[in-house]
């Protein structure tokens, strides 16, 4: 049994965690420090860009290792287009880490988000680490959430506590949107923790099946950023048998990280830079399960679509039109489109429809659109935010 | 020798053009005719996407004809999305030009951009076209490149002559935007016109390579729309000799031909909806063409650049890192950046640059962005506009 339950990556059990204000950014916090017990199993999913900031490159090869105890997360500075000394200061991150905390600097992952081409402010980030080693707590995982925040407005953290068969365990989350969000990985940090023993492949497997059901169907803007990364740990703190392919609960935890990993996407998409709303799309009728997420990404990545949401504007013509655009095999004759539950367009053209009706639902803080293709009964949901003139003020001037 | 000329569709002799207020907008012109007094070759590049509006499916048949008269154009309603009544309504918008013009239904082809979903008013429409044929004249052209337009603010029209070896000829066009602007068709309507006389299968492969390097190296906005096309006329008024592909000037009417729909392109992003600059994106030192033409794309449909120019925000990073996500080959090492002829990265590293100078380069109308991708020595050009609030405000209430 899956249920919600309070708190973030600090839930499950063997985990502390802290965020403080280390001087990158003028006021909020900028750094955050998560730590395991025990060592913890890990699993990653990194971005697709071929332009990769260091602390990325030094997570990938750290995921080599067999495990790992720390995460420490700068926001403010990308670290990114550094480097060799972009490169030696992500090691350098990962060094003073393991001095503060007493653990191998190979056993810390780094990850880094804020502006790109600017050097690290080492002294800073070196001070802020033994500052977030000193501050760990049990209940620190809210702290953390802000730590990781560059223009998000609000933190994002869950956690779900699976339940059955004489044991228990706690996945916990924290992510950070919000610009540069798109699909195959966005600046777009997430950490999961949990408490259960999970074999490695078996985490990675169930992460990257998670990712592409949640972080991978998001978009805010069609950017793929050179930092995003999801990590997981597992740290087996609860005490229950070791989960693998092969074991009963397997899908148990799987659909409990994907729904970690799903409702961590929906407040990042919901908290998309100058976002008013969450639009959910779900294309249905789809060939193929490939199709279906072509067809969402399209839809999602639409500025016509999302301005014309952000204005509560029934255009539903903007939103097959993307679907035809997308590559998605089907027949414009063939489909429909709903506002909510309002049926707007079928074989391809459009109904009458009681603009009132749609107007309401238009105007709600989540918004449903659906296209049913009718070229088959495959299906997949994604989610993005309205466009809104607050989307270019913050991007406008977000550097200097 | 290619020299430009005033006028636009109706430089070239043997056309007539008339642009006149038929009623589908408030007040603006909406409805052009374009008129060539012999039988014109014709060529036409068509929208990719699977959605295709009414008068795109029968102008492509009308392809299939040796040749066309007349093109009729409305603006203001796309008719796509109207099933068998679109069709029937489009076949109608021929028969009514045929009879006005009393020429064949077989010899029009027609066009429309506007709303998607909505019915054509008819009645207006045929009372549009009576108003329209009487209307032809041969300066009209500049009257039928306002009556094309949507959200555009400027018409768009160019001619060009061409002379030599004791011939001239003429190439004219006129296009619209403004929103839905991408890479292979977007809401974007270009008709050329010229008095050569042309090979069929030359202008057509002729336009092919010059819609290439022009109107499918621009992007508003990402969305491709379900009403594109360009169209061109050669109808041989000038009296030269038949140009194919293996004329001696062959290659001059493809140079002038691109050169038309070239300055077309920039002229619509240019004017993209909410636009207050033309940002040019050079890509060079690219594997392959191709290379170049996916950086220059992702680059020039990044949400993040573009509101970064808006903000004349030496915002490099984010360049380098729209060209990562491309799907270009290079390695960020070897890649550079320039802002105008201000070399702000190198190596993949950020130079220390003169912010005075970089944002005098940002203030301007017309911004250059040049990235070395260091991979090879293809290159390739493209255009698009800053991205601003008054996109947002434009089509967050376009359809009402």
């Amino acid at each position: 049994m899956v249920v919600r339950t309070s708190g973030g990556v600090t839930a499950p059990q063997g985990y502390t965690a802290a965020g403080i204000h280390a001087g990158l950014k003028r006021q909020r916090k900028d750094l955050s420090l998560l730590l395991s017990e025990r060592p913890a199993t890990t699993a990653g999913l990194f971005t697709t860009n071929r332009v990769q900031a260091a602390p990325v490159l030094l997570t990938r090869k750290r995921m080599a290792e067999a495990h790992a105890r720390a995460i420490v997360v700068n926001s403010g500075n990308a670290n990114a287009c550094n480097g060799e000394r972009g490169l030696a200061d992500a090691e350098r991150m990962a060094q003073a880490t393991a001095e503060a905390l007493g653990i191998k600097p190979e056993e810390v992952l780094v990850a880094s988000t804020g502006v790109i081409g600017v050097p690290l402010p080492m002294e800073k980030i070196e001070a802020g680490i033994r500052a977030a080693a000193q501050a760990l707590r049990a209940d620190g995982g809210a702290d953390a959430a802000l730590g990781i925040m560059t223009t998000d407005t609000v933190p994002k953290e869950i956690a779900v506590t699976v339940s059955g068969d004489g044991y228990a365990y706690t996945i916990g989350g924290m992510a950070k949107g919000s610009g540069m969000i798109h699909p195959n990985m966005a600046t777009m940090l997430a950490f999961i923790t949990t408490d259960a023993d999970v074999e490695r492949s078996f985490l990675q497997e169930s992460l990257k099946e998670a990712v592409d059901l949640s972080f991978n169907l998001i978009s805010v803007d069609g950017d793929t950023s050179t930092n995003d990364m999801v990590v997981a740990l597992a740290n087996g703190a609860a005490g229950g048998p070791t989960i693998g392919a092969q074991s009963a609960r397997a899908e148990e935890f799987q659909e409990a990280l994907a729904l970690v990993c799903t409702e961590l996407a929906k407040m990042i998409a919901r908290d998309g830079e100058g976002a008013t709303k969450l639009v959910e799309v779900h294309v249905k009728g789809a060939r193929t399960v490939a199709d279906a997420r072509t067809a969402v990404r399209s839809i999602t990545c639409s500025p016509l679509v999302k301005t014309a949401i952000h204005g509560e504007d029934a255009n539903w013509g903007r939103i097959l039109c993307a679907a035809g655009y997308s590559g998605a095999e089907f027949d414009p004759a063939d489909a429909s489109v709903f506002l909510g539950d309002v049926k707007v367009c079928e074989h391809g053209v459009g109904l009458p429809f009681d603009e009132g009706v749609a107007a309401k639902v238009l105007a709600g803080d989540e918004v449903l659109l659906t296209v049913d293709l009718g070229a088959g009964s495959c299906e997949a949901r994604g989610w993005t935010c309205d466009l809104t003139a607050d989307y270019i003020r913050i991007n406008g001037g977000y550097r200097t």
